[in-house]
């Protein structure tokens, strides 16, 4: 395994598509081939970010799409430039749960914001970073949505079927129009089924894992 | 005075130069006027921008420069689309203490982040939006530090003598580039002083206000 130099590893898909757990089961592996990796989750991952998810996610918050697009990338450039950046230049590796992907997927295709000021403002949060290979959990909606039942549901999975397809279609939009960093993994199936998948595209990008745990 | 569609005022420039007494008293006389009014102050004005503006100015926060941006623009886009553009839309007028110019002046020019870049994030947190008439004051750094003596200083006016300056000139910068919106008023002297120039100015855009109080 080449441990050279830090690489950035994203995990993308709607709620409920156990992108999760598939994200931690990924960095468990990793460990185990010695690789010194910090996992992450957007929004998040400071203490500002924190406070931001914080406000992006209560119920009780009155948020237009603009000032969600904004808040986004806001926590999005303080985990980029406070903890990805100076990771990756130590030379360890960073795995994201969501990332600038789950900002054209919710803002552009969920709430119809326009697609080029999403792209700016993805440019702008994300100080230019992208991912080296991202991977996109696919599940049909109404399967996401039987599984995503944990107790409560917060502003952004509150929203309806409607929403929550045009997000899906957005992300294998993504997908498609990014062939050389983004893989399309099936999430329907068992855990470990769907996490052979995980293994078998990563191999695509030269990360051979094992399954064992 | 035409009082058929709503005007779009803003009053920039650094902290201590009487900025908000002289924004108060601009409000103050268009009542007089009998025009309806909504005195605003960034950031701010909404329940979601108050929440930002604390996270903005707390000194506990952690915050680069590039998250300060976008959370300032979030807090902007939430305000503009709640608030001002239906104000505006109704016909009133909207009076706001600091707004554009002053991302700006504090992240362009203050803390050095690229104009494009500062630029892009205007358009989106601005919505497309920008003042009829600005008023942009000024005063030498060693004045308006000795102004602002208020009980404790919050993270941005934290900052050191040379980041006033450079906010000072930003500003300078912002009125000589936007010569048909933008009026430089002189902030030294008594307050009478101040306020008087704000009127001549004012009338430049066919505001005519009375000076009695």
């Amino acid at each position: 395994m080449p441990t050279t130099a830090g690489r950035f590893i994203t995990f993308e898909g709607a709620d409920g598509c156990g992108k999760s757990t598939q994200t931690a089961r990924f960095v468990d592996a990793l460990k185990r081939e010695g690789i010194e990796v910090l996992h992450l989750r957007e929004p998040g991952g400071t203490k500002t970010s924190e406070a931001i998810r914080e406000l992006l996610l209560n119920p009780a918050s009155t948020v237009s799409p603009l000032c969600e697009l904004l808040l986004f990338e806001a926590s999005r450039a303080q985990l980029v430039t406070e903890v990805i950046e100076p990771t990756l230049k130590r030379g360890m590796w960073v795995v994201c749960d969501r990332f600038l992907d789950s900002t054209s997927a919710y803002q552009r295709s969920g709430r119809n914001l326009d697609a080029k000021l999403v792209e700016e403002a993805n440019k702008i949060g994300s100080n230019g970073l992208v991912p080296d290979v991202t991977f996109v959990f696919d599940l049909p909606v109404a399967e996401a949505l039987r599984r995503a039942t944990h107790g409560g549901s917060d502003r952004m999975e509150g929203e309806g079927e409607a929403f929550q397809e045009n997000v899906r279609q957005g992300f294998l939009q993504i997908a498609r129009e990014n062939p050389n960093r983004c893989e399309i993994i099936d999430a329907g199936g068992s855990k470990e089924e769907v996490f052979s998948r995980v293994l078998k595209a990563a191999a695509q990008h030269g990360i051979t894992l094992s399954e064992d745990r």
